[in-house]
Formats: C-alpha cells, sequence, structure tokens
C-alpha cells in the first residue's frame, strides 16, 4: 500500500477530554476516528489490526470446536421481557420500532438469542454439547462514554454460549474457555489475570473476568500476594483494618446534626473519626423483604456481595415511604437501633470492635453517639462481609493485605446455570430418558476494540505505538527519501512479491516528517532507502535502536 | 466437524409462505432459521458459506486497491437530513433515539458516513483517488419481507465508496469496479448481466444492476438481443407496439361511466380495446410544477424515466385537491382535452397513431371516447418515452424486440458525481490550485445474502444443493455406515491432518437418512465408509450419478 493513497493519515494535535494515551495515537496514527461519542470508524490502518485480532480469536475457538454463527442485530423485545431484562440490564438497552409497530432490542448481549434459535430445533443429548459463537457490533446506551474505544457505545464482541445435559459437561467447557482465553490474551501480547467476579445482569452463579494490568485502567482488582488469586472488587471477600480506641464507653447521646448525612460530614461535624460512623442503608430485597445493612464508615456496600448474603435475586434502595414508616424518619437518619421488627438486618463485620460508635437515630435530623454493643443494641450473632473492599483490606483465607492492581477488563467467562433455560419456556434437551430438561448453560465474552486499546496502551513509548509483530497492520514501513524513488519501488514490488505486507511512504514530504509517522504507525520493521545506501536499504525495527544498512537478500531473509 | 456435534441439523417440511427453492433448501439443511420475518440467524453450516463468499469479495476489492475498513451502525440522523433522505430513502429508516435523546438512522446505506469520515481529514488532490469499503450489517424496514434470504429485513452488505478529484478518474474507477464486479460473479459461479438501471434515493445520474437470471427471480429486465445490453424495467428505453385500426374518423362523445377507472374495466365497459383507452395522471414535480403525464392503455408510468424527460429531481402523485382544481374533476377521470393551462403536458409515444381514442373528460364519471389528434385536441410536437417497458416492446435503437429475463439483483455501482459533495459542507478537496473543490464519488454494493440465495437458486437438484466446490461449507461428506466407525474414525483424521474440510456423519441413524442429508447438504464430495469396502472407501461427486470405490491414497490425491 502507497501511503500517499492510504485514507487516513497521520494528525497532530490532542485529543481532548481523554488522559488514555492508546485513544491519542490511535487517532494521531489515523487507526481511528470518532463519528459520534462513544462511536468510532475504524480508518484501513485501524481495520487490519482489528481484523489480525479477531482472526486469531478465531482460530483459539475454532480449536476448541467452537462454532461461529451469526444472530441478528435486532433482538425481538419478547426475549428480553420473557427473561425479565428490559429493566435490570445493567447497561440501558436500546429498543427500536419497526413500521409495523414490532419492537426490537438493540443488541447488547446475546444470550436470549441463542437459546431462542436453539429451542427452534429439537436438541438431544445426543446434539450436546456444544459451542456456539459470534462476531458481532453490540450496543450498550452508556451515560458517559470515555477513554476512547475503552468506554464506547458500540463495539465489535466475540461471545460465545455453550450448552451442556448437566454441571460436570460445563465445567469441563469452563475450564477448557479459561485456558482458550489465556492462550488468546498471551497471543494478543497482553497479560491477562483470570479475576472472579459477580454475574450482574448476565445472570447465573459466578464468573471471571480476564483482567490487564494497566496504571490507567478503571477497575481495581484485588490480589492475594501469596496465591496470586485475583477477585475484582464488587466481590473480594475482605476484612477491614481493625480500629481500636483505649477509651472508657461512655454516654449513648442523641445529637441533632441537621441535614448532615455523608460520613465524612458526620464524623467532623461529630469531631469523631470516620470509623466511628456507621452507614445504615435500607433495601428491597426481591421486591419483597426490607433488609437494612450497616457497614462502617468509610466503607460502601458491594450490592453484589450483599445479595448472597441476604441470598436474594435482586436489590433495590427502599423507596421513601418504606424508609419513613420503617424508621420513623427521613431518608439519611436510618440506624439500627429501634428498628422496626419488619426490617432483617445485615451487619458488616467491619462494624465489630469498636466502642462508642456512633449510628442514624431513625429520627429526622439525628444522630446518635457513643453506642456500645450489647449495653445499648444486642451485639449480632453473625457478622458478614459485604462491604466493597478497599485498599489496606485484608484477604481472610490468608490474613494477607491485597495487592491493589489498576486493570483493563477484556473478557469475561461466566457460569449461567440453568438461569436462562429455567426462564425461556421450551428451552430443553430431551435426555436418554426421553424426558425434556433444561440445559445447563456458560457464555464467554471479548471485546475486541477495548482490547486493541489496551495492546496499545501497553506497546507504545514517547514516539508512538509499537506493535507486536503480528498484529501490526504492515509488516514494513519502507521510507524513500529524494531520489530514491525508483529504488523504493523497486524494494516495494519486490516485498509484495514476496507477500510482504508493506506500507510505502512516497508522499514528498520531508525525511523528519517520514521517520516521525513511522514511529507513531508503529510498523515493526522500517526500511529507508536513500541515494547514499545505494541497492542497500536501511534496516531498522521499531522496537530497537540502532540500524543497520543491508541487502535485500537479507531483508527478504530476515522477515 | 462431527455431524452429531454440529449445531443446526437438518429438518424436513415445508417453509410456508415461499415459493422460492432457496428458502426451502437452506432452511431444511440447516444453513439459516428465521428469527424474526425478514431476520434470520445463519447457522454454523450457512455462515462458513457466507464467509467463503466474504473472502472472494474481499480479495477481489482489495486487489484493486480498495481498503476496508468500517462505519458505525447508528448513523448520527443530522448527516441524513443534511441530505434530505430521511423522507425520500425508497425504504423505510429506522431511527433510534438514545437516553440522551440523540438520534440515529440504523445505516440502510452509508453514504453520507463515508463522506462524513472523508471531510474530517483535510484531503488533497495528492490523497485521491481511493476507494473505501466495509461488510456491514444493512438495515431496510421492507413493508413485506419475502423469498427467504431474497427480501429481507437486516443483512450483511459489501458496500464501497469511491472518492476521485474529476469525472474523468471516476469513470476510470467505474469501469474497474464493473470489471471487478465480473470477476466476483463469476468466482461465485453466477451469471450477472450489468444492466442499466435508475439511480433512485441514492442520488447520482446513472447506475448498473448486476441481474443474475432466475426464473423465480422478482426482477425483469430487458436484454436487445443482438447488442446483449440490458435495463432494467424502470429505464428500459422502449417503442410500444404499433396499434391501428382500418375505421373511419368517428364522432366525439362523453360517455357516462360512474365510477369506472381502471382501463381494463373501461375498455370492457366501452367495449373497445384496451389500447384505445388513455391513462393520464397528474404529478407534483419539484414540488412546484404541475405535470399531467399520458400513456396508453395497458401500459404503467416509469417515474424514474418521467423525472428524466420533465427534468425534475423528485415526483410525486398530485394531491386530490390540486387534480381537483386542474381537471375539474374528481381522481380518475384527468384527460387531456380542456386542461387548465397550469399543467405541463407530456404524451407517452405510445399515444400517437390512433384512431378514435378514449380519454378522461376531466368530468367526474366521465370518460371522452372517439378523440382524434388534431381534429379535438393539438397533436403534441414531441411524443416521450416515459412507460414501464413491458413484453413486445422494441428498443428503439435497433428495432428489435426486447428479450425479457427473469433475474435476481446480486449487486450495482452508481456513479454519484457531486450528489453528495455539493449537498454536504465542507465535503470538498484541495486541489492542484489550492482551491476547495467538491469531489466526484461512485458507490458500489454487493447483498452477501441475496447472493448466497441466488447461487443455491442455481445450484440444486431435487434431492438438494449442488454447492460449487470452493463455496461449500465442507469439501468433503464422510458417511459411516454400522460397523465401519473406527475405518471412518482413521479417514476422518487422515483429511483433518490434510487440512480438507471435512463433515463427518457420525449419527446412530438409517443409511437412508445419512445419504438423503448428504444429498441436501450439497458438499461436494462424499465418501463412504463401511464393513464391506474394507479399507477403501466409496467415493462420489455430488454432481455425478457414479460412485468408485478408491483407497485414501487417491482420495487425497484427487482433493
Amino acid at each position: 500500500m502507497k501511503y500517499s493513497k492510504l485514507f487516513g493519515k497521520t494528525s497532530v494535535g490532542e485529543q481532548k477530554g481523554s488522559g488514555m494515551i492508546s485513544h491519542q495515537l490511535l487517532i494521531r496514527g489515523g487507526f481511528i476516528r470518532e463519528s459520534t461519542a462513544g462511536r468510532y470508524f475504524f480508518l484501513p490502518l485501524g481495520w487490519r489490526v482489528h481484523e489480525k485480532m479477531r482472526a486469531i480469536i478465531k482460530e483459539e475457538m475454532d480449536g476448541t470446536g467452537a462454532q461461529e454463527m451469526i444472530t441478528p442485530v435486532l433482538h425481538p423485545l419478547e426475549l428480553w421481557q420473557e427473561t425479565n431484562r428490559t429493566n435490570t440490564a445493567g447497561f440501558e438497552l436500546m429498543k427500536v420500532k419497526d413500521r409495523r409497530g414490532a419492537e426490537f432490542a438493540l443488541g447488547g448481549t446475546a444470550e436470549e438469542m441463542f437459546v431462542d434459535v436453539v429451542r427452534k430445533f429439537q436438541v438431544t443429548y445426543k446434539d450436546l454439547p456444544f459451542n456456539v459463537y459470534q462476531f458481532s457490533t453490540k450496543f450498550r446506551d452508556e451515560l458517559r462514554a470515555r477513554g476512547g474505544l475503552l468506554r464506547v457505545r458500540e463495539f465489535v464482541m466475540k461471545d460465545a454460549y455453550s450448552f451442556h445435559a448437566d454441571q460436570a459437561d460445563f465445567e469441563r467447557e469452563y475450564e477448557v474457555m479459561s485456558q482458550t482465553y489465556s492462550r488468546i490474551f498471551e497471543r494478543l501480547g497482553l497479560e491477562a489475570i483470570k479475576t472472579e467476579a459477580g454475574n450482574g445482569y448476565i445472570g447465573g452463579e459466578y464468573s471471571h473476568e480476564y483482567q490487564s494490568p494497566c496504571e490507567s485502567g478503571e477497575d481495581t482488582i484485588f490480589v492475594v500476594p501469596s496465591t496470586g488469586k485475583a477477585y475484582n472488587r464488587e466481590i473480594a471477600p475482605a476484612r477491614a483494618q481493625a480500629v481500636s480506641y483505649r477509651e472508657e464507653i461512655a454516654e449513648k447521646e442523641d445529637v441533632l446534626g441537621e441535614g448532615i448525612i455523608g460520613v465524612d460530614e458526620l464524623a467532623a461535624f461529630l469531631k469523631i473519626p470516620v470509623e466511628k460512623t456507621t452507614k445504615t442503608i435500607l433495601f428491597k430485597a426481591d421486591g419483597k423483604r426490607v433488609i437494612a445493612a450497616a457497614v462502617r464508615g468509610g466503607y460502601e456496600i458491594s450490592e453484589e456481595k450483599l445479595k448472597k448474603v441476604v441470598g436474594a435475586e435482586t436489590l433495590e434502595l427502599a423507596d421513601e415511604k418504606t424508609v419513613r414508616e420503617l424508621t420513623g424518619a427521613e431518608v439519611g437518619y436510618a440506624g439500627l437501633l429501634n428498628l422496626s421488627d419488619l426490617v432483617e438486618v445485615f451487619v458488616d463485620e467491619s462494624c465489630d470492635n469498636r466502642v462508642n460508635f456512633e449510628m442514624g437515630a431513625n429520627k429526622t435530623n439525628y444522630h446518635t453517639i457513643n453506642v456500645n454493643w450489647d449495653r445499648d443494641i444486642k451485639k449480632p450473632e453473625t457478622f458478614y462481609d459485604f462491604k466493597l473492599a478497599k485498599e489496606g483490606d485484608v484477604n481472610p483465607e490468608t490474613n494477607e493485605a491485597y495487592k491493589i492492581v489498576q486493570s483493563i477488563e477484556v473478557g469475561n467467562i461466566f457460569q449461567l446455570g440453568y438461569h436462562y433455560s429455567d426462564l425461556m419456556k421450551g428451552a430443553t434437551f430431551i435426555d436418554r430418558d426421553g424426558k425434556a430438561k433444561p440445559y445447563y448453560m456458560g457464555c464467554y465474552g471479548i471485546g475486541l476494540g477495548r482490547t486493541l486499546a489496551t495492546i496499545v496502551e501497553k506497546y507504545h513509548d514517547d514516539k508512538g505505538i509499537v506493535w507486536p509483530d503480528h498484529l501490526a497492520p504492515y509488516k514494513v514501513h519502507l521510507v524513500s527519501l529524494k531520489g530514491a524513488e525508483e529504488q523504493a519501488e523497486k524494494i516495494y514490488r519486490q516485498l509484495e512479491e514476496a507477500h510482504v505486507e508493506v506500507l510505502w511512504d512516497d508522499r514528498d514530504v520531508s525525511p523528519g516528517v517520514k521517520f516521525a509517522d513511522a514511529d507513531l504507525l508503529g510498523t515493526p520493521i522500517r526500511l529507508v532507502a536513500s541515494t547514499r545506501n545505494g541497492e542497500q536499504v536501511e534496516w531498522k525495527r521499531r522496537n530497537e535502536e540502532n540500524s543497520e544498512v543491508i541487502s535485500m537478500e537479507e531483508v527478504l531473509k530476515r522477515i
């Protein structure tokens, strides 16, 4: 390809509003361009990288016996209603009506669609197991798109769905997929830490994320130093650092603190450490039970963990009316003292081992201080762990403080179990005994654009991108200096005949511009044709400092 | 691949509501499955064919220097407003709003998007020409989906867009694309007749369709026998077959024919041949001029041709109020007699050479008979040609009657000229003289699903599909008979090691079922492993009657 005719050349100037270097370099290099916020054109250079990634993922998936297919982009909305996901989906679903009035969801993930196509067939135990996947455009109505390709509203995802006769067979496949993902990310040049995670709106009981360490990543994972076991923040089991105060037990007291709600503000107002405050929040579990969950000031509640503790499918904040009825106060003053019997109480272990602590008074504008377990309120028989882990927290199994790693989620694998086959009618197979039974499922995703950006986050220097060899859009970047056009043409033809992917910067611009652009684009090998070198050519690898002048035979031999 | 584990097996029973054999065979073979009307799952077998087609198209496009990239699926609606296409698009555009209220069109074609990404760059004459293309899902809100993959609401299209400094350079590329399309369809095993066509809602001045002859196709093309030149029906220049009656000139007369509007009904009522009736229709051209267009009974008006004749960008039927004001009658009784001077009159040549003909009387419920040119109304100085051609019509250049061919449109190429660069702000390049000028454009499409169905329409027999070798999902269909499982396993491994795509029907079903399924799936080579043949194997090509028993060495040699 001649660079003069390539659509999407380099440009200068910083992308506003993004601190991510991958965003800057991909835009400046002419790999991508924004259409509207969170929706990108992949220009020819960027698309070549994207498609090389796709080929690697496909090769690894096919190698396991998984079968590629494709579902329509528009999903009948009835399917999402069948699984109650039109509202619970963590991303907002985009919906569209056609002119006959039929309603569709723009696919954000495709569990329902795959179950739907499978149930159109009379599947028996002989057909199972199988794993079907697609590469398709996914839509997420993100409130805020950011970080270039890292959080977008439209992207290509490889999503796979496996169907099994029983749990044991699923577990075998889950392990196969786990190893396949490790191989895929290794081939893509990324470290990817297999991280325990929650299932969120996808459903099912457990899942793992593949988190690639990156200082500017927006995820935080918690790694156990001695074992390397990793958890995402939402589910990391955590013991709070102990806080103890040598002090006398003091008199319990209700303090007027009008409109003071946040724990930091409250601690400052009461002149007590934040750890002495208590955050009590009321939830409705599964739309029925009312739950009070209390954590120590300075912690947040992980709804993912709390759901498991209380044994609920869904949790939502209790509405104001419920809070008023059951605490006797406006929202913001809930505590565990004098709480209605209708409320089930769960206390995080961070609330243990404290004296003279604070709690909402269940009285509008009032906070109770110097609360002490057993004297003022019965100490809970069990303390739980449903806080969002934070730096300094300890893994309860090994008693080590977690290592905190910033990272980017590049893939995930989910156990779905019977979640979808229970909710969707006719999602069954005929077993050996002739009976219809629900299938056991898993699903497995990789976002290609985000992974591409993560690769750039890792492979760059201050001059531009430094692509891993097999992902670079071209293998050779040929620069012709003034007067050496004929020589360059010859080299270009030689490389093309040898089926070497070559980008020839044949423009009439200064050598400085050409060299800077070559570094920005990050092609692994740079060749320079100049009158000084005669028939020979200058060879330089993008990731090395030194260049050599060698013959074309030597070039072809090395490639 | 073992057939037992393939997702998407054969099924029996006819697809209701579709007479297309491709629809029947693709469904029954397990290549595709309907999601909702006009939206299809491509199952693993079907997707393999689809992707082989994609690879051929990509190879040919890349060979011309065209560059693959991708645009977002959701197009900012502003872009379609910029070119006035939100209403004029021939298909209904699907629109969607995100939760911030931003409006998008679901891409049905991508001229605006490509111009938009190109104008984001400062393109100069040095960058031109280039041709950029994508394979992407397109959406058409068709009122009626039909014929399986032939008319759908969602499909993958290869759409390319070329940008040029001037018309001459575009014409060079148009010829390159024309030859590329011929090569692509040849490689796909299809005859594709390059057919002159109109530009419709795409804009521009001329275009060509690639029409593949198919008896059950929904298009009709008109071919000049001696030259082979082909036209689609909307634009075929046509001279009507002469009708002449030896008869005396009769007295003009207004006849009451209440509510009689259609020409067949009218001819029967008046007891005259249909050719003596005249169909006069009032249009608004470009929203301003009012046009009366008259054709002989038995013909329809081609709006595409009429637009060119009257020199208008848009044509729409005149509203009832306008008709009433300018003809003095309700809709259905318009004629050329006593018509308001505000109406411009255009008469098709089919109305010439008649005596004692009929016309609407411009009086509700009345028809004038025995009208004669010059006696009753001035004979037009010019007769035009704006009728939809029909069987028996003559090509005016060669004076031959057209050959009528039923066909399926599998691709098209359009001259766009300055249509988009004039309408869209900043769609310019900097020319040698330093001035910003609009670029000259073309666009080029191929619908993959429809082409796939067309291939099946051509390549099948009464037992099933007969895939061309290089498009078949697998090259070899291995059938193992009872007792020969071990031998089959060995053959299967040998073929896989030799990188031969093989589908092994390893099911425990009768030989009859296996053979029927092999024929239905249409794999080019069928191998049968049976105890009778020992180490040898039965070889049969799908498109031949006879089988042979040969050794595996011979099999591998032949493949």
